[in-house]
């Protein structure tokens, strides 16, 4: 028999049997976890025979017969195109690692409601017992029937670019690897603003980004598909850079497309005159290096719970300053994409997320902040509700612009 | 682009384009559908930072960490134990037959909705893109830590008998093939009362099943393992009989376990004298072999829409009879078990279903119709309020008497 968590704050309901074994009982998180934090709701009546004699049989037959007679018809009948798969295989679940399907399900429910908190999407968890690249890609390719898009969340890189990249070839709906490009949209457009505020062109900014998994590896990419001037990465042996021969596949491709300063050696090397500094890696960065920064640098510390820099160190360099936290202001929050990303590539049926869209939701993002720039606000709060009705109209002009959307 | 269905009872949001293809525009059962049947939504409020730092991170971690150390947590803390999928290949829809896994997906969110209606159950569609036995069993398995249960639905015969015995033997959360047990419990539920009305035993009844597929197999089985007194199956090519040469292996196994009368020939010589006919084929038995059955005969002819023996034809020789529709007495609707059967499994986190809960959901349904039992009422409606907690506390009960249960 499970044992049983004597929490005080959870409803009576439940068994307390002798082999009770307290957590932190006063964790408010455990009571407000107790049962989960989603449930299904019907949107149509079920009173009376009559309802169940449209809602299920025989009513529902013919719409059966019409959508295998015109397959495109799914998406106006039944919920398909307002719900999303939450896909983990719990291999790096925030920052604790690779903890399993069932361990990770307490992040994936969180994701959904925030979906549908943010967006109005519809998202249901789907923490996968395998974690073989064929097998996620064949599990969740024949799932896919059931849901508009499908959103990829904490699978452990290298692994989850391949994942992500084949899938997307495979589907004809939207496959987006959160980790990697949520955050990628939010540090673009909070460093857009920055540039802005300090009167810079994206193009004259050299950023350093330390870490180069999922979310490192996709924020060089973006940013200099946005057309920042250089991007050097960081792993924990130095700067990726062409002279390594220690790099896996994906920091090779890396190394051929950053780094044009050519630096090799250490983080803080490469910190010495930089003007953005991108951590998502954890560890501390040194304050001599923060310190070497060009004048009016912009520090974006973003792990979580410990940015690598902390802001009062970061302050007396830095112009601007940027955390993963939401006690300090301009928290890179990934929650101020995903919603409406996802929301805007439904509402157009897009059959995938293009790089502009991505581009589209970081100037959306980035121009919810107007005339209120500045040094403490380059990025909205996730509770602006602004946020996501920006973002959703911007994807879905962008899909259209773009051609992948099919209404 | 998506032809568009001009359809006057649903709101205006949508484009009306020119390659607008009207259906029927007026069958509500396409304006019920429109946007689909339901939703997801959060339990916990996100109304401000203090609440997300509880829903997700940072909060969240401290949940996730204790799964992972103590894995049973998952029931806990998460909807696992209140969620089942609903997963078809959409090979055996209805009477429609196959028509692939988007044009299931109505039905599938049917099922859903009646789940949660029903049995306070949250359910979510998953229509699968493959048809192949290893695929489908490894597809769910890889699914199945999200889930506490897992409801087959729609899988044609004879897939439907292996891919639900080993999943069963792969999980540990209930896998139950709705089509087969569904229907088998509420058949029973109505043949017990039918035997106590009549003052009957149910080992001096001899049934004659047509229809030797999902539902067919599986009310045979269960009716034996009940104590009814013999019963014979007839497929297309008349009574399943150990003297035949063209049995698949599944009829070749109810070859051995039926028809101990050893009765060869045609459905309707198996009628001559049989007390009981239960119809889940489809077709129409001529009325002389209806005729022929035994004094005070039970007349259960569940195809939908058309019984296979009329009802004004059946009263004229039977003393009881049902049908699968809602506007004749005595409707065998799979919505009377379901809900309950998961809602007690998941109640007690069985590990199973087991043959000894089928039967205690069977006992539970016959024993609400109580009093009031009569030929026009041997089970009770669906929305009769007292079913889905009665089936649920008798399969709860059930499930701890034979040891599957977890709590």
């Amino acid at each position: 028999m499970a044992a049983e968590i004597v929490n005080p704050r959870s409803d009576s309901s439940t068994d307390q049997d002798g082999g009770a074994e307290p957590l932190d009982s006063f964790d408010p998180a455990f009571a407000l976890h107790r049962g989960g934090k989603m449930a299904v709701q019907a949107t149509v009546p079920i009173r009376d025979k009559d309802d169940l004699s449209l809602a299920y049989t025989p009513g529902v037959a013919r719409v059966c017969t019409a959508i295998a007679e015109q397959p495109e018809l799914v998406h106006d009948y039944t919920w398909k195109s307002s719900v999303v798969a939450v896909v983990t295989d719990g291999t790096a679940v925030l920052g604790l690692g690779d903890i399993g399907p069932e361990a990770s399900l307490p992040v994936m429910e969180g994701k959904a409601i925030l979906f549908k908190q943010f967006g109005g999407v519809d998202a249901v968890p789907i923490a996968l017992d395998c974690t073989g690249v064929d097998e996620i890609i064949d599990t969740v390719a024949r799932i896919a029937p059931s849901f508009g898009g499908i959103n990829l969340e904490d699978i452990s890189a290298p692994r989850c670019f391949e994942i992500e990249r084949r899938l997307q070839e495979r589907l004809d709906i939207p496959v987006f690897h959160d980790d990697q490009h949520g955050t990628a949209i939010v540090t673009l457009a909070a460093l857009r603003n920055a540039a802005r505020l300090t009167g810079r062109e994206l193009g004259e900014l050299r950023a350093v980004i330390s870490g180069a998994g999922a979310a490192g590896v996709a924020i060089a990419k973006f940013l200099l598909e946005a057309g920042l001037g250089d991007v050097a990465v960081a792993d924990r042996k130095g700067i990726v850079s062409r002279d390594r021969d220690d790099l896996t596949p994906v920091k090779r491709e890396l190394a051929e497309i950053t780094n044009k300063a050519g630096i090799s050696g250490t983080l803080e090397a490469a910190l010495e005159g930089a003007d953005v500094f991108i951590g998502v890696s954890g560890g501390t960065v040194p304050e001599p290096a923060v310190a070497s920064m060009a004048k009016g640098a912009f520090v974006f510390a973003m792990a979580n719970p410990h940015p690598e820099v902390h802001p009062d160190v970061a302050h007396k360099y830095a112009a601007v300053v940027a955390t993963g936290r939401s006690d300090f202001p301009n928290q890179i929050n990934n929650v101020l994409a995903f919603p409406g990303i996802f929301a805007g590539a439904l509402q157009v049926r897009a059959s995938r997320i293009t790089e502009g869209m991505k581009i589209a939701a970081a100037e959306a993002l980035a121009g919810v902040v107007g005339d209120d720039l500045a040094a403490d606000y380059v990025i909205p709060s996730p509770f602006d509700e602004r946020v996501a009705p920006a973002v959703t109209a911007a994807v879905a002009a962008a899909a259209r612009a773009e051609g992948v959307a099919r209404r």
